[in-house]
Protein backbone atom coordinates (compact mmCIF):
# COMPACT_ATOMS: atom_id res chain seq x y z
CA UNK A 1 0.00 0.00 0.00
CA UNK A 2 1.20 3.61 -0.87
CA UNK A 3 0.11 6.24 1.38
CA UNK A 4 -1.88 7.80 -2.11
CA UNK A 5 -3.94 4.23 -2.13
CA UNK A 6 -8.05 4.78 -1.74
CA UNK A 7 -10.42 2.27 -1.02
CA UNK A 8 -12.52 0.26 -3.78
CA UNK A 9 -15.01 2.90 -3.57
CA UNK A 10 -12.63 5.37 -5.18
CA UNK A 11 -12.80 7.23 -1.70
CA UNK A 12 -9.57 8.20 -0.44
CA UNK A 13 -8.25 6.80 2.94
CA UNK A 14 -5.55 7.87 5.18
CA UNK A 15 -3.99 5.00 6.23
CA UNK A 16 -1.70 5.41 9.26
CA UNK A 17 -0.10 1.99 9.21
CA UNK A 18 2.92 3.30 6.84
CA UNK A 19 5.12 6.31 6.55
CA UNK A 20 3.72 9.39 5.73
CA UNK A 21 5.35 11.44 3.04
CA UNK A 22 8.31 14.00 4.61
CA UNK A 23 9.61 17.17 2.60
CA UNK A 24 12.34 14.24 0.93
CA UNK A 25 9.72 12.66 -0.69
CA UNK A 26 8.72 15.83 -2.56
CA UNK A 27 11.14 16.63 -5.88
CA UNK A 28 10.63 19.38 -8.43
CA UNK A 29 9.24 18.33 -11.49
CA UNK A 30 6.99 15.52 -9.77
CA UNK A 31 3.48 15.49 -10.94
CA UNK A 32 0.86 13.29 -8.50
CA UNK A 33 -2.42 13.12 -10.08
CA UNK A 34 -5.32 13.88 -7.52
CA UNK A 35 -8.48 12.62 -8.77
CA UNK A 36 -11.84 13.91 -10.49
CA UNK A 37 -14.31 16.26 -9.20
CA UNK A 38 -18.22 15.55 -9.01
CA UNK A 39 -19.63 17.18 -11.64
CA UNK A 40 -21.64 20.29 -10.59
CA UNK A 41 -25.08 20.83 -10.76
CA UNK A 42 -26.57 24.33 -11.57
CA UNK A 43 -28.30 24.02 -7.75
CA UNK A 44 -25.13 23.26 -6.06
CA UNK A 45 -23.31 26.19 -8.39
CA UNK A 46 -26.31 28.37 -6.86
CA UNK A 47 -26.38 27.06 -3.18
CA UNK A 48 -22.76 28.05 -2.65
CA UNK A 49 -23.45 31.52 -4.84
CA UNK A 50 -25.92 32.11 -2.10
CA UNK A 51 -23.42 31.58 0.76
CA UNK A 52 -20.23 33.05 -0.58
CA UNK A 53 -19.78 34.51 -3.70
CA UNK A 54 -23.62 36.11 -4.78
CA UNK A 55 -22.58 37.79 -7.66
CA UNK A 56 -25.92 37.44 -10.75
CA UNK A 57 -23.68 35.30 -13.08
CA UNK A 58 -23.16 32.58 -10.23
CA UNK A 59 -26.60 32.90 -8.64
CA UNK A 60 -29.28 33.67 -11.14
CA UNK A 61 -29.34 31.81 -14.46
CA UNK A 62 -31.42 34.71 -15.80
CA UNK A 63 -28.93 36.98 -15.26
CA UNK A 64 -26.34 35.03 -16.46
CA UNK A 65 -27.54 34.72 -19.85
CA UNK A 66 -27.21 38.30 -19.87
CA UNK A 67 -23.94 38.34 -18.91
CA UNK A 68 -20.50 38.28 -20.70
CA UNK A 69 -20.16 34.63 -19.82
CA UNK A 70 -23.95 33.62 -21.77
CA UNK A 71 -25.19 31.36 -18.72
CA UNK A 72 -24.45 30.49 -15.18
CA UNK A 73 -20.93 29.71 -14.26
CA UNK A 74 -19.75 28.67 -10.35
CA UNK A 75 -17.84 30.53 -8.23
CA UNK A 76 -14.02 30.64 -8.96
CA UNK A 77 -13.96 29.60 -5.18
CA UNK A 78 -16.10 26.99 -5.58
CA UNK A 79 -13.62 24.89 -7.47
CA UNK A 80 -10.80 26.50 -5.57
CA UNK A 81 -12.57 24.93 -2.53
CA UNK A 82 -13.45 21.55 -4.43
CA UNK A 83 -9.64 21.26 -5.69
CA UNK A 84 -8.34 21.99 -2.51
CA UNK A 85 -10.43 19.23 -1.00
CA UNK A 86 -9.58 17.14 -3.12
CA UNK A 87 -5.62 17.84 -2.47
CA UNK A 88 -6.38 17.70 1.18
CA UNK A 89 -8.01 14.17 0.74
CA UNK A 90 -5.35 12.68 -1.76
CA UNK A 91 -2.08 14.59 -0.98
CA UNK A 92 -2.08 17.22 2.49
CA UNK A 93 -3.21 14.38 4.69
CA UNK A 94 -1.10 11.80 3.35
CA UNK A 95 1.89 13.84 4.33
CA UNK A 96 3.24 15.60 7.42
CA UNK A 97 1.69 19.01 6.07
CA UNK A 98 1.95 22.44 8.35
CA UNK A 99 0.23 24.81 6.97
CA UNK A 100 0.45 27.07 3.92
CA UNK A 101 2.38 30.83 3.89
CA UNK A 102 0.23 31.45 1.04
CA UNK A 103 -0.89 31.31 -2.87
CA UNK A 104 0.29 32.74 -5.90
CA UNK A 105 -1.40 32.82 -9.49
CA UNK A 106 -5.06 31.95 -9.04
CA UNK A 107 -6.14 31.54 -12.38
CA UNK A 108 -9.64 31.53 -13.59
CA UNK A 109 -9.04 29.96 -17.23
CA UNK A 110 -12.43 28.70 -18.47
CA UNK A 111 -15.42 29.57 -16.62
CA UNK A 112 -16.56 26.47 -14.96
CA UNK A 113 -20.64 24.96 -16.09
CA UNK A 114 -22.88 22.37 -14.05
CA UNK A 115 -21.94 18.78 -15.87
CA UNK A 116 -18.45 19.26 -16.59
CA UNK A 117 -15.96 16.41 -15.66
CA UNK A 118 -12.83 17.89 -14.29
CA UNK A 119 -10.02 15.80 -12.84
CA UNK A 120 -7.21 17.82 -11.26
CA UNK A 121 -3.06 16.97 -11.02
CA UNK A 122 -0.56 18.64 -8.61
CA UNK A 123 3.10 19.46 -10.01
CA UNK A 124 5.89 20.50 -7.49
CA UNK A 125 7.03 23.35 -8.58
CA UNK A 126 9.97 24.51 -6.07
CA UNK A 127 11.08 21.88 -3.18
CA UNK A 128 13.28 23.75 -0.59
CA UNK A 129 14.05 23.35 3.25
CA UNK A 130 12.87 26.34 5.26
CA UNK A 131 15.31 28.64 6.17
CA UNK A 132 14.14 30.02 9.27
CA UNK A 133 12.65 26.36 10.54
CA UNK A 134 15.33 23.29 10.37
CA UNK A 135 12.31 20.61 10.94
CA UNK A 136 10.50 21.92 8.01
CA UNK A 137 10.65 22.25 4.16
CA UNK A 138 8.81 24.66 1.74
CA UNK A 139 6.91 22.67 -1.50
CA UNK A 140 5.38 25.12 -4.19
CA UNK A 141 3.15 23.10 -6.26
CA UNK A 142 1.29 23.87 -9.51
CA UNK A 143 -2.72 22.02 -9.04
CA UNK A 144 -4.40 22.27 -12.52
CA UNK A 145 -7.95 21.51 -13.15
CA UNK A 146 -8.57 19.81 -16.33
CA UNK A 147 -11.05 19.39 -18.49
CA UNK A 148 -12.04 16.65 -20.86
CA UNK A 149 -10.29 17.62 -23.77
CA UNK A 150 -7.50 18.35 -21.63
CA UNK A 151 -7.65 21.95 -21.28
CA UNK A 152 -6.90 23.67 -18.01
CA UNK A 153 -9.77 25.30 -16.66
CA UNK A 154 -8.47 26.46 -12.76
CA UNK A 155 -5.09 26.87 -11.69
CA UNK A 156 -3.15 28.22 -8.17
CA UNK A 157 0.01 27.93 -7.17
CA UNK A 158 0.52 27.19 -3.86
CA UNK A 159 3.31 27.12 -0.79
CA UNK A 160 3.00 24.08 1.73
CA UNK A 161 4.93 23.49 4.54
CA UNK A 162 6.20 19.68 5.42
CA UNK A 163 8.04 18.16 7.91
CA UNK A 164 11.54 16.99 7.25
CA UNK A 165 11.80 13.11 7.37
CA UNK A 166 12.81 12.68 11.29
CA UNK A 167 16.44 10.91 12.08
CA UNK A 168 13.64 7.66 13.03
CA UNK A 169 11.58 7.73 10.09
CA UNK B 1 -27.70 57.64 -0.68
CA UNK B 2 -24.23 56.70 -2.29
CA UNK B 3 -24.16 52.75 -3.85
CA UNK B 4 -22.68 51.86 -0.24
CA UNK B 5 -24.97 52.70 1.94
CA UNK B 6 -26.80 50.09 4.40
CA UNK B 7 -29.81 49.44 6.08
CA UNK B 8 -30.27 50.70 9.87
CA UNK B 9 -29.08 47.19 11.17
CA UNK B 10 -26.00 47.40 9.34
CA UNK B 11 -26.51 44.74 6.25
CA UNK B 12 -25.68 45.99 3.38
CA UNK B 13 -28.68 46.63 0.41
CA UNK B 14 -28.28 47.18 -3.18
CA UNK B 15 -30.17 49.93 -3.88
CA UNK B 16 -31.38 50.13 -7.96
CA UNK B 17 -32.55 53.62 -7.59
CA UNK B 18 -28.87 55.33 -7.76
CA UNK B 19 -26.62 55.00 -10.53
CA UNK B 20 -24.14 51.55 -9.65
CA UNK B 21 -20.21 52.25 -9.83
CA UNK B 22 -18.87 51.93 -13.30
CA UNK B 23 -14.91 51.38 -14.12
CA UNK B 24 -14.60 55.24 -14.42
CA UNK B 25 -15.55 55.25 -10.48
CA UNK B 26 -12.11 53.74 -9.62
CA UNK B 27 -8.60 55.26 -9.26
CA UNK B 28 -5.47 53.83 -8.08
CA UNK B 29 -4.71 54.31 -4.89
CA UNK B 30 -8.33 54.99 -3.60
CA UNK B 31 -9.34 53.15 -0.68
CA UNK B 32 -12.87 51.54 0.13
CA UNK B 33 -13.53 50.12 3.75
CA UNK B 34 -15.21 46.71 3.24
CA UNK B 35 -16.33 46.58 6.87
CA UNK B 36 -16.27 43.58 9.75
CA UNK B 37 -16.25 39.95 9.96
CA UNK B 38 -18.11 38.60 12.85
CA UNK B 39 -15.81 36.56 14.79
CA UNK B 40 -15.19 33.11 14.65
CA UNK B 41 -16.39 30.41 16.97
CA UNK B 42 -14.56 27.03 17.27
CA UNK B 43 -17.10 25.16 16.03
CA UNK B 44 -17.64 27.16 12.84
CA UNK B 45 -13.89 26.93 12.27
CA UNK B 46 -14.64 23.13 12.73
CA UNK B 47 -17.61 23.00 10.57
CA UNK B 48 -16.10 24.44 7.43
CA UNK B 49 -12.38 22.04 8.38
CA UNK B 50 -15.09 19.40 8.00
CA UNK B 51 -16.44 20.58 4.06
CA UNK B 52 -13.43 21.91 2.63
CA UNK B 53 -10.23 21.69 4.24
CA UNK B 54 -9.97 18.53 6.82
CA UNK B 55 -6.49 19.29 8.16
CA UNK B 56 -5.37 18.28 12.05
CA UNK B 57 -4.76 21.70 12.47
CA UNK B 58 -8.29 23.01 11.25
CA UNK B 59 -10.24 20.15 12.63
CA UNK B 60 -8.78 18.84 16.57
CA UNK B 61 -8.06 21.31 19.18
CA UNK B 62 -5.94 18.53 20.72
CA UNK B 63 -3.81 17.76 17.41
CA UNK B 64 -3.66 21.80 16.78
CA UNK B 65 -1.81 21.87 20.34
CA UNK B 66 0.84 19.72 19.05
CA UNK B 67 1.07 21.60 15.63
CA UNK B 68 3.18 24.71 14.79
CA UNK B 69 0.40 26.82 15.58
CA UNK B 70 -0.38 25.73 18.88
CA UNK B 71 -3.78 25.42 18.40
CA UNK B 72 -6.75 25.32 16.59
CA UNK B 73 -6.40 28.14 13.62
CA UNK B 74 -8.81 28.95 10.71
CA UNK B 75 -8.57 27.42 7.22
CA UNK B 76 -7.14 29.87 5.36
CA UNK B 77 -9.13 29.25 2.70
CA UNK B 78 -12.49 30.08 5.21
CA UNK B 79 -11.03 33.97 5.94
CA UNK B 80 -10.40 34.21 2.22
CA UNK B 81 -14.66 33.33 1.83
CA UNK B 82 -15.31 35.23 4.42
CA UNK B 83 -13.66 38.12 3.22
CA UNK B 84 -14.81 37.41 -0.55
CA UNK B 85 -18.62 37.57 0.76
CA UNK B 86 -18.03 40.94 2.29
CA UNK B 87 -16.23 42.20 -0.78
CA UNK B 88 -19.47 41.11 -2.57
CA UNK B 89 -21.82 42.60 -0.38
CA UNK B 90 -20.23 45.78 0.19
CA UNK B 91 -18.49 46.33 -3.26
CA UNK B 92 -18.61 44.13 -5.88
CA UNK B 93 -22.15 44.04 -6.02
CA UNK B 94 -22.47 47.73 -6.16
CA UNK B 95 -20.73 47.69 -9.52
CA UNK B 96 -21.32 46.13 -12.75
CA UNK B 97 -19.08 43.78 -11.64
CA UNK B 98 -18.51 40.67 -14.59
CA UNK B 99 -16.37 38.73 -12.73
CA UNK B 100 -12.82 37.50 -11.87
CA UNK B 101 -9.66 36.30 -14.33
CA UNK B 102 -7.58 35.50 -11.19
CA UNK B 103 -5.98 35.90 -8.22
CA UNK B 104 -2.64 37.25 -7.32
CA UNK B 105 -0.67 36.95 -3.56
CA UNK B 106 -2.88 35.62 -0.86
CA UNK B 107 -0.89 35.50 1.88
CA UNK B 108 -1.69 34.05 5.70
CA UNK B 109 0.48 36.38 7.09
CA UNK B 110 -0.99 35.10 11.17
CA UNK B 111 -3.12 32.65 11.63
CA UNK B 112 -6.85 33.62 12.41
CA UNK B 113 -7.84 32.02 15.63
CA UNK B 114 -11.66 32.05 17.10
CA UNK B 115 -12.76 35.23 18.81
CA UNK B 116 -10.78 37.80 16.63
CA UNK B 117 -12.03 40.84 15.47
CA UNK B 118 -11.24 41.45 12.01
CA UNK B 119 -12.24 44.30 9.47
CA UNK B 120 -11.62 44.25 5.74
CA UNK B 121 -10.43 47.43 3.33
CA UNK B 122 -9.83 46.97 -0.81
CA UNK B 123 -7.06 49.50 -1.95
CA UNK B 124 -7.07 49.91 -6.03
CA UNK B 125 -3.63 49.06 -7.05
CA UNK B 126 -4.42 49.38 -10.76
CA UNK B 127 -7.67 50.50 -12.77
CA UNK B 128 -7.03 50.31 -16.44
CA UNK B 129 -8.95 49.43 -19.81
CA UNK B 130 -9.65 46.22 -20.95
CA UNK B 131 -6.99 45.57 -24.60
CA UNK B 132 -9.59 43.23 -25.58
CA UNK B 133 -12.99 44.07 -24.62
CA UNK B 134 -13.93 47.67 -25.34
CA UNK B 135 -16.93 47.48 -22.95
CA UNK B 136 -14.81 46.74 -19.57
CA UNK B 137 -11.96 47.68 -17.55
CA UNK B 138 -9.53 45.52 -15.22
CA UNK B 139 -9.19 46.36 -11.88
CA UNK B 140 -6.74 45.20 -9.24
CA UNK B 141 -7.30 45.41 -5.83
CA UNK B 142 -5.75 44.78 -2.35
CA UNK B 143 -8.09 43.29 -0.34
CA UNK B 144 -6.60 43.66 3.52
CA UNK B 145 -7.68 41.81 6.66
CA UNK B 146 -6.66 43.91 9.78
CA UNK B 147 -7.02 43.01 13.10
CA UNK B 148 -7.44 45.11 16.50
CA UNK B 149 -3.48 45.99 16.41
CA UNK B 150 -4.06 47.21 12.80
CA UNK B 151 -1.42 44.15 11.22
CA UNK B 152 -2.20 42.51 8.37
CA UNK B 153 -3.58 38.76 8.71
CA UNK B 154 -4.44 38.13 5.47
CA UNK B 155 -4.34 39.80 2.17
CA UNK B 156 -4.59 38.54 -1.78
CA UNK B 157 -4.43 40.78 -5.02
CA UNK B 158 -7.90 40.05 -7.14
CA UNK B 159 -8.71 41.22 -10.68
CA UNK B 160 -11.86 42.21 -11.44
CA UNK B 161 -13.81 42.98 -14.68
CA UNK B 162 -15.96 45.91 -14.18
CA UNK B 163 -18.27 47.55 -17.00
CA UNK B 164 -17.53 50.72 -18.64
CA UNK B 165 -19.82 53.87 -17.96
CA UNK B 166 -22.05 53.24 -21.03
CA UNK B 167 -22.47 56.55 -23.07
CA UNK B 168 -26.26 56.99 -21.23
CA UNK B 169 -24.70 55.77 -17.77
Amino acid sequence: MSPLDTVAGGLPTLDYSHPILYFEDFTEGQIIELGSLAPLTEEAIIAFARQWDPQPFHLDPVAAKDSIYGGLIASGWQTALLTMRLQVDNLLNETDGQGSPGVENIRFRKPVRAGERLAARFTVLVAEPSASRPTLGKVLGRTELLDDAGAVVYQMDGWTLIGRRPPDG
